[in-house]
Formats: structure tokens, sequence, C-alpha cells
């Protein structure tokens, strides 16, 4: 397999023959020093991915031509992380794992007791989405994860439409994971603030139906926990219905 | 609950007031601003708790009163976390975050891609020493996670004394968690480094009997694996045997 992989999110409708934009044409060639002759694969970030030629690496105008193509078909629970924002690095760290991880949807919240001002909002949204793109290089993901801008709370509870919603808690009596339904089509996974969600957040969240699960019987960072629970509702969700029996 | 947490390697053998020591003080007292009066629990991290008064506090000799003490009961399999050592901050970072997932002990592995030195290697273990120590005052671990020096992967397949090895891996077909026979006493739970194992390394994993598990179809960064590993584990291996039916 081709080592280097690059963005390039209107790949579908170019031609044989097409040009990398200026960050992406510094990243192959620059950081990653691809040359003219090495394949990549490039890929949309909407299930499409080509092998390509790199025709002409240059690290403002790259040209790569393309030589086979491939959709690939999203399997399993479309997962939105709902997640607290966090403090800046923090964020930014979460935001790749769950990019790792396959998240379908990252959703940040607003709630009582995140440390943190959105100001420059677009730079922000920005930021996160050239996190996902580097995270679905490294990983191999072909799906970049949809990013929404943050909402408060109550305004994601109000219009929650998925089939199943879980809430990562210390202070309810968990549901197990085994429990849960397998194999809903979407599930949102909320994950509260460093401080933790106040105590009318958490009536909010049990009225809206959310489903308490464990991540054990510790406090856990953040990060620990959206990767922790990203890691769980994907094997508990998915893997359980197909895998086979021992 | 106290908002303070301290550790105190020795707490079992002090008498009813204790000093801390230089480092632990000046934590409490100057980052944590704990005041005299206040409450806080010491521990040993070998599952001593004891809620204290905070009879003195100075930021080089704090002193605290014993009020109740507890001896906590470790439930559950005993994990350890095989990791082949990563660059310096990721591997802090995957020692902090073993420890708040409650790994039993964190054994860095040498393997042959590993991209990092091993110089001044008691300076080291001291350093991911105080991760663990910070990690576990953070997230209320009363335990404190066993610290191996790191060894070579060869070594460490050779005295192999685990009821289950795991092998985080892309390679092999994986055993679906579910398939694990639940409730080992003691398990490993092997990652390997940023640029995976060898295929030399591959074929020892294989004749030490190490079983591989999936995280999922993507290229994981280190940091990622380790705790994805610690929370399936930890979820297949013991909450699925004691959580009654829906």
């Amino acid at each position: 397999m081709p080592r280097f992989r690059t963005y390039c999110p209107s790949l579908a409708a170019e031609g044989e023959t097409f040009q990398l934009d200026a960050f992406e044409s510094r990243h192959l060639v620059t950081t990653n020093r691809a040359r003219s002759g090495d394949e990549a694969i490039a890929f949309d970030g909407k299930g499409m991915e080509c092998a390509c030629r790199i025709v002409e690496a240059d690290n403002r105008n790259s040209r790569l031509k393309k030589l086979t193509c491939a959709r690939l078909v999203r399997k399993g629970t479309k997962i939105t992380l709902a997640q607290a924002v966090t403090k800046g690095k923090t964020m930014d760290s979460i935001v790749r794992r769950a990019t790792e991880l396959g998240a379908f949807r990252i959703q940040p919240l607003i709630s009582r007791r995140i440390q943190v001002r959105l100001k420059n909002l677009p730079r922000k949204l920005d930021k996160w989405k050239q996190q996902c793109i580097e995270a679905c290089k490294q990983s191999g993901n072909g799906w970049l994860p949809h990013l929404s801008a943050p909402v408060p709370l109550e305004r994601f509870l109000a219009n929650l439409d998925f089939d199943l919603t879980l809430l990562a808690s210390l202070r309810e009596r968990p549901t197990p994971w085994q429990n849960l339904d397998p194999g809903p089509a979407t599930c949102a996974l909320i994950i509260g603030p460093e401080g933790d969600f106040s105590t009318e957040e958490y009536e909010l969240l049990h009225n809206s139906g959310a489903v308490g699960v464990s991540l054990g019987d510790h406090i856990l960072r953040s990060e620990t926990a959206a990767v922790s629970a990203l890691a769980l509702a994907t094997q508990f969700l998915d893997y359980q219905t197909k895998s086979p029996p021992a």
C-alpha cells in the first residue's frame, strides 16, 4: 500500500489528472517527502479513494494521476461524539482520536462548566477540521467526520434524533454495555466537561432518555473518556452483532 | 467527598498525625490551595485510603491527622499494559491514562521500531511514576500501577506468566472480544510501536500464544490504541461476568 495519503475534497469531480491545493501539496512533498513517480492514495473524506501516481511533486501545485478508484461502503452504527468543549489542545486531540476511531459526527457541546471561551469560532472549526484531515491521513480512515458548530446542551437535547443516546457517567447506575441492543443505525455518545455536568444538566439528560453507561470506577479526563466510550460503543453496538461464535 | 487527594506511601505505618514530603506538601498547598482545617484523602497507592484533616498546611512540611481509614479491595482482572515505548510526552500520557483506567502494571517494551533512546532510565522511571501518582490523585484510583523497567520484547515473551495475553493488531484475524473467556486473574495487553512490530516480532508474538484482538479498522496512534484496549479489556474481561441480565 502506498505510504502517502492526501486529501482532495473534489476528488470525485476531478478528471484523470488533478491538482492538489497548496496546503496538501506542501504536506505531501515537504512534510512527507513524496517525490514525482511515487504512489499516493487520494481520498475525499466522503468514502472515495483513488490510488494515484504523483505526476508532479511540487510544494505548491502537486499534480496526481488517478490509477484506480473505489467507493468505500460505510458499515455499522453512525456514532456522534457529543463532547462538552474542553480546553484548546485537549479538544484538538479529542477530535483527532475520534476521527481515528471512526466517529460519524463530532458535536461540541456548550455546558455550564466548560472552562473555555468560544471566541473566533470559524477559526476553531477550521482548526478542528484540519485535525480530522490529519487523522484521516494517518489512520487510513476514508471518512471525514461531520464537524458541527458547538451548541448548548439544552438545544442539543431538544433536537435529539438518534436511535440510541448514551451518557458516560459516574453518577447514575449504569446500564451494562452488553445489555444494550446492538446494531442501532445512529447513536449519540455524550461526554461531559472536566468539571462534570451540573445537577440541572443531569436532570435534562435524564429527561431526554439518555442511557447511562459506565467507563469504569474512576474519574477520567475528557480525552480518556471520549476514547474509551468510542471504543466501547463501536465494539458493543457494531461488532458484537457481526462476530461468529467461537 | 474531600476535594484534595494526597499521596503518602508510608501511610499504613504512620501514626495518627503524620507529615507529607516536600513534593506532596507543595502540590497540596501551592497547586491545589488546600488550607489548614480542610479535609483531604491520603492514599498509599497500595489500597489504603484515609480521610484526614489538614492540621498544618505548609508548602514544605504539611501535617495531616487521620480521621477514618479504609482498605480497598482490588476487584477484577489484573491487567498489565505491555506498551512499546513511545516518544517522550506520548509515553507520559499513556502512563497517565493507563493509571486512570486502573491498569495493574505498566511494562514498557523495547521493540525494533521504537523511535526512542532509553538514556537516563532511572530519571524516566521516576517521571513515569510521578505521572501515575498525579493520575491516581485526579482519578480517585487508590492503586498505583506497578511500573517495570523497559525490557526487550523477546525477554518479555520468554517470561510470560499471564492467564491471557492479548495483542492489539491489524494484521491478524482477530478473536472477537466477546469470545474471550471472561474473568482471567491476570491479563497482558500488548500494544506495538507507532511503526508497528516487525515481521519477526509478529512471529515471536504468535509463537508465544498471544491472542490477536481488534481495535477497529484503522491504524491508531499508540495512545488511542492503549486507551481503547484497556477500556475494552476491562469491560469484556471483568464487567461482562458481573453484570445482571437486562
